[in-house]
């Protein structure tokens, strides 16, 4: 159902697409329209909302992915296992840096939200070969989205497959230190998620499962009520990229954000969020989509501080 | 009034002081009681809970005076004036680290939490001279503890004043570039704030005012509503040093400790509590202090997320 | 020709092997004799001494490759262009370092000697290919050495370059920024550079031919003399790792040395060195093969200082 | 003497101090005359020559005194105590760089030519106050030119002294870990000999000093042979801030920059070199100066490599 609020909120900001600047390192992600801006929203009590673009529109999780990589890691490891290989610590530096494992010994990615991090949890995920463990994952995000029909955009996922030198780097460097299985193979674990194909309201009602502590919206506890918290914490001190701080000032949601311009946002207790917007801003956030939530934030009272 | 629980869960982390370390940096510091361990909390109805050594304790209130620093630049300057000459992100970096200001140009401390950041807030507190200017932190501090007698320790002042060799080098380093006034009126602001002495209780207080979005106990309000909302966030992302992001995982409480052993943690909405134990862990953080404070937050669901 | 002194100084220091350590993260280096010590030189009249094991022993280059890689892209390109992509400048920094490139935009490596410089360099070398290219890189140590027999040992190749996660995690960190051509021929090139086999005899004619600004002991000039003593300063300033300001002070001759434990030595104007020893100290230099030069630096009065 | 090939590469040079820009950090040296151009050469058969401006001007010296301090140092301790406080290795980084000192534990400078490194040189002359350490250094400088009246410029001293916050910054860190004396009485002495006033014949003359290993122009063994051999090396790996590796390259001789303009170039066994022009580049050597020395190593062929 189309709201009133909503609409005006993307009407508002429908124009903040235009200082943004869609995501180029990768081809298939560069042909994305601009000035798309969309937003649903899901209440426990299964009320969706849309505004905007939201209904037509479909994208890549990207980034956002590592939030379900690392439920399913934590799922099927325990946090003890998990966090003995990746910290729980923000970061000030950019997802894709590497300096830092470099001057710790052994290096341990920093956070599960940096690109080392989420390569080490996806790496952790089980399953026999990249087959089985991609379908594990798309089974997770179908289940907290409710919706069977989502699927790995095999364009996407090879256009940056074969464009991943930043992140091969990385993983090589990981895996001299052992910390991850096979290189090409956590590769193309880790690559495939980030092509997971969502729309606004799967987004949400992902969200939601979230914000319900691990219930669906079909009331089934998909996921330990612990691991749900657990991940809306790290969607507050490091989802957002090296500009998490701020939007957790301006903002006050957890929220998880990818360069395709989704941004995953979980209220908890009360509310899901999907937003999409591919026009990016300097730190890689969705331009629109973080002032859209903002507005939204301050309308509807929704920061947790 | 002395509560069974408090009293329950203060001998059950008493033993965790053991493993922990007083700070010996600062000689006045040293020679706290390495196995004291209490607690305070308050609520909105003013029902002022204790357990442990709470009544009896008092100590200097160190980084925790950040919190108190950056509400009244704030309140002096306003949101952006502030922001432009500090930032709003976490750092995986140690309080006392320098590296990162020289890798911007100009360099910008990351948030007011770390030293660095915290020297350019104290150095924007108005006033005429540093008496002025620590007299008007300390009307704040008692404004929201609800108790004029809180005073700046001087000894400890001067014992820390004269080997602030490390916080000197940072004030110079900012002055090279400058970000903040003269240097040792600065340092003079900051070393006294560091060395205001409070009680448990009052810690409890100011972190009620800080849950009540800025009412005191007295209902008065005496910080604006928006920043009593933005210093619980810095709370949550950066104010355990760099622990703040397990903490927000295992504890999920805002909360800002100090060397001293002290910890001022803010419920929105529902409490505040104060806490003493100069145990440090590895981190700086009163070992047994946050060990309590994650058994509380269990015990009475106070997690944010 | 076995020389009195040499055999004296190489009795002196074989003791100096055992604190040392065969380099063990490739596994067919790890297999070398740790007590083996050899030394050969040989001066513009041709005449050729030894001491200790030098005749018996063969070796890899290793990181010495970067000397002969680095003069034929200088011949191949001039130094404009090869400057224009890898800097002149030490660094106190470890030679497979990673960091230094991430803060520079766009990264470039900071001189020749280090991995990152040296597999920029590999990459400079003309060729068709793979083949070609090592084949010209052999023929160019083989004009050096003045001997037609000397080769790549493909089982060192082969088990170094299927361990070789650090170099493959910074050859794709540089392909990010388009400074090398192919990763896996850029690889390829490099890791088979570093398995060329020589003796102790190869390495005091190659570094005799730099001695004599370009002249083979047959008296050719095979390389332009303004690129013999550029490569001679890189060694001075960068040749032994991040060790190398030690051993300009102590020693005093441009040298460079490689894992393998090999030294190469070059005495302007007057001597070519080659030393072998496989234990290594924990710098990643020839821990006996230092001290030898060392005393014969002293005994020789060779110090260009 | 004037020199016609000296006075001819003067002519040529003198554009080049155009593209430069004299050092503003420090007000009393932003106020010298950015066109002047001086040489000044002597041989050790004492014979002296000039071109440009060498005869009439006289500046400070800057972070060439970090050559004699070193020197005095190495006289009053050894070798052996020296380097245990401060390191052999070039570096990359700026000369006022702190951030290498942070990730070691406990702090060692990397070598004794950058800012940090030479303040715990100039902490290790001995003497008793700041008068009497001041007092040897000038004595020292004074043996060295053969030049009694060489004095400290006061007025530079305190335009210095006052602005020196980044290398108060830099004291103060060391203090942290005990590796300074007193922090004002290092400055006072560091920042006087930086301000020892000499002209470009001193300068010679003082090359020729270390260029004869110790002996001045008189004759006199007034430094250790060794001593004067290890400044030297130190001159080529790091002597010229983060340029050296390219000055190595280009000019092959060793040689010590300041910030006023000076250099002092010391050709092993053959000859001493005065520089003087005060419009640097931007790694903060004479830019015409450079570039006359350059052209003048070709010339007279006095590259050691």
């Amino acid at each position: 159902m189309r709201h009133p609020l909503l609409e005006e909120l993307v009407a508002k900001h429908r124009p903040d697409t235009k200082g943004g600047k869609v995501a180029d390192y990768i081809p298939a992600l560069s042909r994305q329209n601009p000035s798309v801006l969309g937003i649903a929203t899901v209440t426990p009590d299964q009320e969706l909302m849309y505004g905007g673009d939201a209904p037509e529109v479909s994208f890549t999780m990207q980034s956002i992915s590592k939030v379900i990589s690392l439920v399913l890691a934590l799922m099927d490891h325990g946090e003890e296992t998990v966090f003995s290989q990746v910290g729980m610590e923000p970061t000030g530096d950019p997802f894709n840096s590497l300096y830092k494992l470099e001057m710790m010994s052994p290096p341990k990615p920093l956070n599960p939200m940096i690109n080392a991090g989420a390569m080490v949890v996806s790496s952790l995920v089980k399953g026999s070969g990249v087959e089985d463990r991609v379908g594990r994952l798309l089974d997770l995000v179908r289940a907290m989205a409710d919706n069977p029909d989502i699927e790995v955009d095999e364009e996407v996922f090879r256009s940056e497959y074969e464009t991943a030198h930043r992140n091969r780097s990385i993983a090589y460097f990981l895996k001299e230190y052992d910390q991850i299985g096979d290189v090409e193979e956590t590769l193309q674990v880790y690559v495939r998620q980030c092509a997971i194909r969502v729309t606004c309201e799967d987004l949400a009602r992902i969200g939601l499962s979230l914000a319900q502590y691990g219930r669906s919206v079909t009331g089934e506890q998909i996921i330990p009520q612990s691991i749900a918290r657990l991940v809306k914490t790290f969607m507050v001190t490091c989802g957002m990229y090296n500009a998490s701080g701020e939007f957790a000032i301006r903002v006050g949601i957890p929220a998880k954000s990818g360069v395709s311009g989704g941004i995953l946002a979980s209220v908890p207790g009360k509310m899901g969020i999907g937003i999409y917007s591919p026009a990016l801003d300097d730190k890689g956030n969705s331009r629109a989509g973080v002032r859209l939530l903002q507005s939204l934030s301050r309308a509807w009272q929704l920061s947790i501080f």
